[in-house]
This record gives C-alpha cells, sequence and structure tokens, in this order.
C-alpha cells in the first residue's frame, strides 16, 4: 500500500460567520469577501461549510462514537455527524431566502448551528454533485426522513426517544 | 449590523489523501484515523471534504470568476464550485464500493480529485440533511443533469462546448 505522509498544516481564515438570534437566521460574510456573492441567488440552496467548535478540538476527538442514537451502541466518528471530529468541519444544506452582497448576508429558512460560528466556505447547491436520487442508508436511520424538505416537518424528538 | 471579527487562523490537519492512479479511485485513511470509518459501510455514498490545492492559495484567491461556463460572463466564486476559493475546500459526494477500516481504504465509484488531494473528513450521505428533493438553480446550469446518477450519463463536452 502506497505511504500516506500526511505531516502538515493546513491553515483557514472564517469569511464570516452564522447568525442565529432573534432575527433571521443567516450568514453575514465579512466585507471584503462580499463580492464573491454575487449570483449565489440563482440557486434554491446553499451548502454552508463552518467550524463546528470555537477551538481545534481535532486533536483530541474521539474516532469513536458512543450511543449516539437510540439502538446504536457505538459507531466510526466518519460514520456520523458528530461535531467532535478530528477536523471539525460542518456541512449544512439552507434553502435560500435572500441574498443580499452589499451587505454581505445569506439569509437562510433554518441553520442548525450555534450563534456566532465561523463561515469557511459557500458552495451553491448543484443537483449534478449533490442530490443523490436513490441514497441508501442503514438501518438505524432508514426512518428517517428522505429529503431536507421532508426534514422541516419531521417530529425529530422522537428519532432521540428511540420510538 | 454586528460587527464580524473574523482575525482567527483556523488549523487543519489531512486525515488521508484521495488516490485516482491506475487503481480504483479510493481515499487512503492514515492509520490513527482508521477506526473512525467503522459503520460507514451502511451508507450509499459518502461526502468527501478535501483541499483543493497543494498549497493554501486563499489570501490570492479572486472573488470573481470570469467565463466560468459558456453564457456567464462572470460571477461570484461563491456562486461556483471553483477550485480557486477563499478557504480551498472541496466537496465530492461519492458512491461507495467498499470500506475497509483495517486497510483504512474507502473506494469509490468515481471521484473529481488530483491524485494525492489531501482528505479533511468524510460524511456519510444522510438525505434528510442533504438530499433536496426539488432544487433550482440559475438558467445557466439549468440544463444540467438533477441527480449524481444522472450525472454519471451525461455528456459533460456538451456544457463546455456551450450546447
Amino acid at each position: 500500500m502506497t505511504a500516506v505522509p500526511l505531516d502538515v498544516a493546513l491553515t483557514l481564515i472564517p469569511i464570516g460567520r452564522i447568525r442565529v438570534d432573534d432575527d433571521a437566521p443567516r450568514i453575514e460574510v465579512a466585507s471584503r469577501f462580499r463580492e464573491g456573492l454575487r449570483g449565489l441567488d440563482g440557486f434554491s440552496h446553499v451548502q454552508v461549510l463552518w467550524w463546528f467548535d470555537r477551538d481545534s478540538t481535532r486533536a483530541e476527538a474521539p474516532l469513536e462514537v458512543i450511543e449516539p442514537y437510540p439502538g446504536v451502541e457505538s459507531i466510526g466518528v466518519f460514520a456520523t455527524r458528530s461535531p467532535e471530529r478530528p477536523d471539525p468541519i460542518a456541512l449544512s444544506t439552507c434553502g435560500i431566502v435572500d441574498v443580499d452582497p452589499a451587505r454581505g448576508r445569506v439569509t437562510v429558512h433554518h441553520i442548525d448551528s450555534w450563534d456566532g460560528s465561523y463561515v469557511l466556505d459557500l458552495k451553491p447547491y448543484t443537483p449534478s454533485l449533490d442530490r443523490v436520487q436513490t441514497p441508501t442508508v442503514p438501518p438505524w436511520c432508514a426512518g428517517w426522513p428522505l429529503s431536507l424538505e421532508a426534514s422541516a416537518h419531521f417530529d425529530w424528538s422522537r428519532v432521540f426517544a428511540g420510538e
């Protein structure tokens, strides 16, 4: 097998922050990056890559997630969406409400994030790359909704109650 | 508007590399992270977050992409999948052929990457989070396939020829 030399550090800088306060959920992009938003309003959805923590927890992140859901004793972190990951990058697909490049603001329908989280990148949701027509999943999440739209109307408390 | 203080550097470490050589396309995960792969084989697809460059080009990345496709004069980088981005993170959704945690290998049907690219994270493709049932896109890419499966059989040379 090929050797995998990986002793390198890769550095990122935030391009903005996620806001989930009393106002509409949104991404606030720093002024120097706002020009990059032009044209995003043609898409219905945006993929938000964001930082899953204020500090870097990657060195200590466990590779095994214990009882992430009822019925799952333990599973590898790369088979979960756990925030405690070697590289703590989150990926959230969001419905776009409005894009305002001048103010550096992307208003979204919903984003499951902490207020103030750093944003690393925004990508247009591109069906030919991002939309799997018929994905399959393990039995422990087979009852979950089959799309982002269906998730919005789903009672997630039932999943965590083990129903 | 809320101030957005962002003068911070976030550091990542590669968890492995992408291999697209003469053998099957695959992710090779470094030994210290292999335990994290357990359970990924229950999913049909994996999202691969990888580094879009060997060096960090983020400081110089243009915010405007000129003529990315026929019929598009220029567009903001966050409305494209251009590799030249402020934070050069790539996102590829891949069909899983095989997961071998002991060898640290995830074989995939296809990944559009350079050989040797650093892998940052692997996430299970989760329909309730990642699958948009009815996305909409701008006119310039309205003729593209509506799913990853359809893309595999699409003649992409027609897009770049402006047909």
